[in-house]
């Protein structure tokens, strides 16, 4: 099994999220059986919302400062929780020999195992994942991306940040899913590490794929 | 704030269950809020009690490996969520200056502010943990330790090491805590940290206090 570095931090709750996923989907008989896991959950770094706007410094140095340092502690595969730091994908692949699994890959990879003729998704994603258009070249050709109402969801992803994870954020949030539904979405991809914090499948009437478990999944794969 | 070093493993579980902990406790009114913590979560560390019994090799060389590589990271204090490992602390604090955060200390001060007069302590500690006198000495005279049988709690620590926090384990767990009581434990110590994934305050007639919890109050302020 390979050492796993996680670049984490973006937020530190969904990097504990992930890494609590991860273990509880680890074929495990014992402590032996489970992966080697290295975090970096690092919640200081630049916001990737405001350097996209170029409203902010970068958080590529962070990352790249993250990512040598975690293979130089034997790191033999990166990943991170964090959709939107996808931006700044190729700065970390540039930094380090150490293969990176990429949550986009994963998820795209996921949607269409679970809707094979997929033409529209809904993106429950923040600014800066719409922006560098991650999912939109992700999916390629012939898949509409809807995005949310922005001006509701962004505020909601910052309410979880800071630890709102209530019955009030869980049905805004479910109201936006419902719009992208009604706008012609047939499969919504929580595509923010914060997303499935308060959203899940239940909430909805179409498929929900979580970009998070698709990324548990791969890693595992990718570890084996 | 400064950077937290969690050199962890011992079990990987028990690791996560410590840095939720340490999540959830910390004052946080946004992301940037939480600390910047860096984990080697790494199951596959030689076994402590085999070590102490003289009978395999000692898990020193990889704890020390981990502190070198967190300070390189950048960590500020170090800490370690498993108290059987603390047999190794001195090599530990020898190989970096990093100020080393130690549970059995942490644990110690815990007891003594929930019993204050306290002369009898159940200690719900491992084989390593009781025959490095860790407990004993850190309580020093005056405090009778009182060991749980251990040809039952050592099957209990595996089965919640390989996943398992049913009911069944539960009630057993309950059964050792209630026979300390019985014996004269005026308080009952959680001194491994997969102790409080099966066992609570609402689980025995004595206070009880978590060795995690004491470590994560103790990492919050050495942090501050």
């Amino acid at each position: 099994m390979k050492t796993v570095g996680v670049i984490g931090g973006m937020g530190p709750a969904a990097t504990l999220d992930f890494l609590t996923k991860l273990h509880a989907a680890t074929p495990a008989a014992s402590e032996a059986d489970h992966l080697h896991v290295i975090t970096d959950n690092h919640p200081h770094r630049a916001d990737r919302n405001a350097a996209m706007r170029a409203d902010g410094p970068s958080p590529a140095p962070s990352l790249v400062k993250t990512a040598i340092g975690l293979a130089a502690m034997g790191a033999e595969l990166l990943v991170m929780p964090c959709n939107a730091a996808h931006a700044w994908a190729d700065d970390i692949i540039a930094a380090t020999p150490v293969p990176f699994v990429s949550i986009i890959g994963a998820a795209v990879a996921a949607v269409r195992a679970a809707v094979p003729d997929v033409t529209c998704v809904g993106l429950l994603a923040v600014e800066a994942t719409q922006a560098a258009r991650l999912y939109h070249d992700g999916f390629g050709p012939g898949v509409t991306i809807l995005a949310p109402d922005m001006d509701v969801f962004m505020p909601l992803i910052f309410a979880v940040k800071a630890g709102d994870t209530g019955a009030d954020i869980r049905a805004r949030m479910a109201g936006l899913a419902a719009a992208l539904v009604a706008g012609g979405a047939e499969v919504l991809l929580a595509a923010c590490t914060e997303v499935p914090l308060v959203f899940g499948p239940a909430d909805a009437a179409v498929p929900v794929v979580s970009a998070t478990d698709a990324l548990v999944a791969a890693t595992l794969a990718a570890a084996a």
